[in-house]
């Protein structure tokens, strides 16, 4: 059984590697490399997979679970500069592909073991990305 | 090839033990535990996989499946109170992962054996669950 | 300048008059009647027009707007089920247009004179409320 | 890591075999065989499962994989009629599960190899399709 | 107090005037013209506007605004050719404005003086068209 | 007859006045003041009200709007910062409500004086804005 729980977070970001130049940035990251920065409502959804506990009738209290999901991201990332202000992006360019990695490794470890873990992300209503380890 | 049909009953429900105290069963289901009920518009995504018909194109006439939800789910659970008018929840607690499981176990005894089954169910916006057996 | 605060609540309701026989209750509001209730999902916008304050930017801070529909609204009728449970719903059938009615005076008594207010509910995604006093 | 470019087309179709009598297409098809064609606004989600490249963090640009599916899937159907004027249907009854085949062909021949590749594809809001070769 | 009714139906249609040139046609309709048609799932939302019934507490009962719409629009124009099949069209280009403006007189003549009425109708997700005579 | 172009941006902006100290700024706009900014998905949608023209059957042909919106709106402000880069909020706090009217003077002033404009804005799927001059 997988149980989910989907929250939000709206956050500034900007595609760029400081070992390139300006011209090689804006050739690869196009519009997303902008120095000042741009944002989006990110969309997650956190997947649980476990079991039905037979007293509860519960995978997970899903109030358990949206309290993990506020700890250890969204009071990270909601109206934050991912550049800038976590230090859980220094030295990576956060890309939805990097954003998803950085959350599933923040909630793999503070998840039980005996769950397994799937996280999905929406950037854009278009674009969406989905990462299981 | 997997074909999906999205369906909705509205229902009330209650999260509690008969063998619990109430100190219990609002400690552990909370709010959910309102002996006067509460309720939801719960989304149903029934996911049936096989082979694509060379003749017809089809996986399974979408009417049929469409029928079979209406039959064997939504006639049953439409407009009811899950733990007083649906003997389907009798000793069972109707979390969203007991009602998918008794869900996909009245889908799975209707649905040709060369079928796989899929259910997922939203409970709320933000709350979602899956299961395939 | 209209400004919006999207919030929902999940209920349990059944639309029924004691002065009417069961015969008649059933004929009149079908399966909505169920003596053993049912719910929804309702999906409620708070719509508040006013003029832009130069100062800050805003008609009324959404935060404000936001606790406001919690402590009135959300608060009261959430997990709850409005006949047995909300004096708000003392002689009054909860039918979404009641329902609606009751929102807008509760808001309306506790929302700044200068400021008009419109308010919109869903209690399911066919069916959907506007009322504006 | 899986990412997804979702994207739409509106198309006519019909369903219908001219193998068969009028009688057997409205018997199998129903009201989907009219002679004079209805049609749909398709969404189609393209997913593609690779690594992420350590020095992009991209699985793939999606600016790549938006302009892949404009080239081969909407350039192609979209404002057409499926059964006359698209030459990859020829001689295949334009259903949900063929059309998404079709789709699943013409960006399996144009992406790399090295990518994995998924399509689901919404004919309706309550009629949806998945397939991964 | 305003109440809606949420309906769908999906229709092949073309935009063209047949004492115009076919260059003429594209050039002011563009691929909308395509000879062969193409097509939409359109969603209307049928709102109409009285006073609560004190003794029902419903402004009108949706199930019957539910068939209104069923008989007058859906059972008409659903799987159909708007230009070929449906009479009502005979003579006017099936555009948005003039589905919308078609669909207002058929509810109109059927629904009960007393009313008011408003339709919006999606023929995109991204083209959405209102009207209230 | 009302017709509407859904479009979207992304950008990003942060709430703050230069002749307020930071505690004030903090006091008011809370986290939304962040100095290193946030960012949202904007959704648009753009409202134009006129007669349909009984040649065509168009209110205004969409694709003229659709462009209208991108070239005054979109290009602008998709993947800006709206403080830093944009002439347009010179002087003026980027809130929701400003964020319209500034849309709206845009639109107004390359829109037919013919028809009637009226704008709404999503910051997020909770906060909606609606201006009509």
């Amino acid at each position: 059984m997988k149980v989910c729980r989907r929250s939000t977070f709206n956050a500034a970001h900007r595609l760029y590697r400081p070992d390139w130049s300006d011209e090689k940035n804006t050739e690869v990251f196009g519009k997303c490399s902008n120095p000042n920065f741009h944002g989006h409502n990110y969309v997650l959804e956190t997947w649980v997979e476990g079991d039905v506990d037979p007293e509860t009738g519960y995978v997970i209290d899903l109030k358990i679970l949206k309290d993990l999901v506020k700890v250890h991201v969204s009071d990270k990332f909601d109206h934050a500069n991912l550049n800038l202000d976590c230090k859980e992006f220094e030295g990576i360019i956060p890309t939805a592909e990097n954003i998803l990695m950085v959350i599933y490794n923040l909630l793999r470890e503070n998840l039980d073991k005996r769950f397994q873990l799937k996280v999905k992300l929406w950037e854009t209503e278009n674009n969406v990305f989905e990462y299981e380890g």
